[in-house]
């Protein structure tokens, strides 16, 4: 089934943002992959910020499909499922070679400054992705230390994300990857510990994987 | 005192790419910056990426003048040197209005893919960054537990701080920086009431002084 020209011109540029970022990606490289007229660019989106907009809309309407589903399908374990979401970057950074990370990461940094429009897009997607997060870790708000904050800890789990994914692939090596996981392994261990009802996590997966270097 | 014409064209180039990024940062706006005629940018660095790799040098060659030494000669205590650090950078994006946060992180996630010779500079650049936080993690050694892997530790907090910074500057807020750190420090505070020979960290500066937003 050949998507629409439209639909075509968002994967296309979804593809070279995550590959090259948003700046070295130059118009007509997007429109030779999607494969379209160049009018039809234009016509579709008069600047590439309007592009980069729609970008960051697929990304913000395929958090569940394209990233959570997956992980929520494989594991019932709300604590689990957030280090299983955890493991679905280290996959995607294995499939690729290092060349993939978190796409919304990678144009934060490049764009911060100058595409406020996308920013705040980028912002939604990030408040997406640690609530759902904080759906998991209220899912096991009994076992955690009595009153933590469960948003404020989302936004923990997003930054080692995001610092992870940038040293693994500046490294191209998972050694910093599963440092910073196994740290914040470590840290829900110890808070799990600490917890009201449980003193350990469930199902569990023994800690070696996450040391296991390329 | 004027800087020598290299030394002009490393501290433009510097500037300007830690404000806009490498690919959106023109050769004329450098030249123009630096003040200096065209000619000598090619004289110096025959291409862009050459000047990159200076201005990574630069970065590798002011770690302790520029970040470190600062911090240390203001605190004394190895674990509170880690969290003098990360709020240095707190420091920067308060004054610059979330406009600059980690020079190498910047880079690193726009270059990943594209530019070897300079990744291997980031990585040098990271690797004395954690090798910095290492050396006051050791120096804390008798109050961590024991057997813990400070190396992997320094890792870790490399991760935090630039997934931090990358929130903070999306967000245009320290709500997310603040979080990140403050599980950070409740991690640490985890770490050193299980330590062997201290029960808890030496100058602990309150924790309210993190939960702050602006």
């Amino acid at each position: 089934m050949e998507a629409n020209t439209r639909d075509r011109l968002v994967v296309a540029a979804r593809d070279l943002f995550l590959a090259k970022g948003y700046n070295a990606t130059g118009i007509n490289e997007i429109v030779r992959t999607a494969g379209v007229h160049p009018g039809s660019l234009y016509h579709y989106f008069p600047t590439k910020e309007d592009l980069l907009v729609a970008v960051l809309e697929w990304y913000r309407d395929h958090l569940y499909d394209g990233l959570l589903q997956p992980v929520w399908e494989r594991i019932d374990d709300p604590v689990e499922r957030v280090f299983g979401l955890l493991d679905g970057y280290r996959q995607l950074l294995e499939m690729t070679n290092f060349d993939l990370g978190c796409p919304i990461g990678n144009l934060a940094l490049e764009l911060a400054n100058s595409h406020p429009k996308a920013r705040a897009l980028m912002q939604v997607n990030f408040v997406q992705w640690t609530g759902a997060i904080r759906e998991c870790l209220d899912a096991a708000a009994d076992r955690l230390p009595e009153g933590i904050d469960t948003d404020s800890l989302a936004t923990h789990v997003l930054t080692v994300m995001e610092g992870a994914v940038m040293l693994a692939r500046t490294q191209r090596s998972f050694e910093p990857f599963d440092r910073a996981i196994l740290h914040l392994r470590d840290y829900f261990d110890r808070l799990l510990a600490d917890g009201t009802t449980w003193s350990a996590p469930v199902g569990c997966r023994p800690l070696s994987h996450l040391r296991g270097d390329e």
